[in-house]
């Protein structure tokens, strides 16, 4: 994938470009963030994030019309509302680090970090209004336009929910799923759903890759949590166990929690203001005992069952389609 | 304006129904911000903010069609965004009050509100797509949403401007009318400017309109910035000299501080950790001495007579218009 990798990031430098002197340090926040300067704003290589959104919306589009170019302002915009996000979820879990870096608002504070975040979101949309450049229906821009502003609403939803999980441990399956829907899913799925919408008009072909997303992003969420407690801390870069740590309210974590029988014993513990390696290693073998691995498992391949099976629906065979389902493959994988 | 006031009222209450019961205490939080209900969601009624953007919108769509309806979704997109701006705003301030009551993050915490402002983000995004329902043309649709996209980026630039300045005691008058560009004027320009925009496709009206929105916001913030150091407690509802206290940098403060003269003095007052009375009335003397209400007063003084001018070349006049300049009047009223 270099190839669109390359693409990818030349157009995103494009978006991020210093209007006029006085934003310097605006701007250079943006790119800090995207990881290609230091906190002096000197050009650096690091890790930009693995771009999955961008590259599924390239993919989605390509399947279609053997194009993935024409997919680009999109795909950029996806991207930057992607890393608004996480500039925001980061001064809101107060979290310091990101990718291996200190957080934006850990390195200018506070109240530039969130306006910073703020900005990148306005870039976002900027970049969806360079389709209109690229000579794209203005009917079609519109409905891709709603479609971006639909998913960055069940973003804040998705986030809605998830802070309020903090402070409960009587989170149900189902509202874990809504929390996933919108947090993590509905970003992905107007990623692939936008890729074919600029390649076709068929609204069934359109809704079947935004199922593809939907399911993807859903299993894809479900992997990541299962990491986030068995992961190998030299293959995630965290800590063994890190969600148990911080007392995420990760699918394994409420299948134990409201678990019939063990679910009072993991309560307790998750009571304690803070977890010392003894409660830690109580909680993992209460989740073995209840197989609360095992049934997050499943559940992620049912996920990426029926985001492959909405791929199979649209009858499409070629390269790009062998690339979106090794996408799909990646994303899941439970090695990393 | 009472008939205005309701009606915008009214589709502002339908741009922020609770689409689901989950996120009932989301849709919650931006109806308390909004003025319409306590910290328990009990409706109520409170001071919702003087509204003006809207107004103007309004207004400005009426002066060329008589009909000031046809520009409401845009006009609740504005107020939306103006206040998704405030939430934000009052976590970088740290600010505990918004309009005589707690704060969104002081009620719901630092988290919750920054995802508050978030979602009022979208909403405000979400109203201008009502536009296409009301069948406005898609061309005239998507150029006022650029207009829009425009307009928040500057407040985004404005914003870090802002934060910036309060760690500086250099600040120079060409930052400080770069800054309210963006932080204050930039929205009242676009409230106009798509007023007119969805009334007209005469050019050279819709830049009228823009010219006189941008020089009245900006009247409007060096007024606010004479009342926030001379305006009278029992009015203002702020402190004596609330903005001295604060060491904020508004126009009359940087006009003291670049003072040739008395420039040192008073930086060496402002280099306090916190200034005490006796700080704040040496401080008030040495305004006075030079002259610095004065030289705002000049300031926004012209920027009004050139909005008025704005106007005037419009060559329209009817009773839309004179309401227009009566906001224009009352933006600037130096005792409020």
């Amino acid at each position: 994938m270099d190839e669109y990798l390359s693409a990818l990031d030349t157009e995103l430098r494009h978006a991020v470009i210093t209007p006029e002197s006085a934003y310097t340090a605006y701007y250079g926040m943006f790119r800090y963030h995207l990881g290609w300067t230091d906190t002096q704003f000197v050009e650096t290589q690091t890790n930009p994030g693995k771009r999955i959104r961008p590259l599924l919306c390239l993919l989605a589009c390509e399947t279609l019309t053997g194009d993935w170019r024409r997919a680009m302002p999109a795909a950029v915009a996806i991207e930057l509302a992607h890393n608004f996000s996480l500039i925001h979820d980061d001064i809101e879990d107060a979290s310091d680090e990101r990718r291996g870096r200190a957080a934006v608002w850990k390195v200018w504070g506070l109240a530039q970090g969130l306006n910073a975040g703020d900005g990148m979101f306005v870039l976002a949309r900027l970049a969806l209004d360079q389709m209109m450049e690229r000579g794209y229906p203005i009917a079609k821009c519109n409905a891709v336009s709603r479609v971006f502003d639909a998913a960055t609403l069940a973003l804040c939803h998705g986030q809605f929910l998830d802070l309020g999980f903090e402070v409960r441990d009587d989170v149900t399956i189902d509202e874990y799923m809504q929390m996933v829907g919108g947090k993590t899913a509905a970003l992905i799925s107007a990623a692939t759903r936008i890729g074919a919408m600029l390649a076709t008009d068929d609204a069934q072909m359109i809704a079947a890759f935004a199922r593809f997303g939907e399911n993807i992003g859903t299993a894809f969420q479900i992997t990541d949590d299962i990491l986030g407690i068995w992961g190998d801390p030299q293959i995630t870069g965290k800590s063994a166990a890190s969600d148990i740590l911080s007392k995420k309210k990760s699918l394994p974590a409420i299948f134990g929690l409201s678990h019939p029988r063990f679910g009072e014993a993991l309560r307790a513990i998750y009571r304690k203001p803070a977890l010392d390696q003894p409660d830690i290693a109580r909680v993992m073998v209460l989740l073995d005992a209840i197989g609360a691995r095992a049934y997050a498992e499943q559940r992620a391949d049912e996920y990426r069952a029926a985001a492959l099976a909405a791929l199979a629906e649209t009858g499409i065979a070629n390269r790009a389609m062998s690339l979106l389902r090794d996408a799909a493959e990646l994303m899941t994988r439970r090695v990393r």
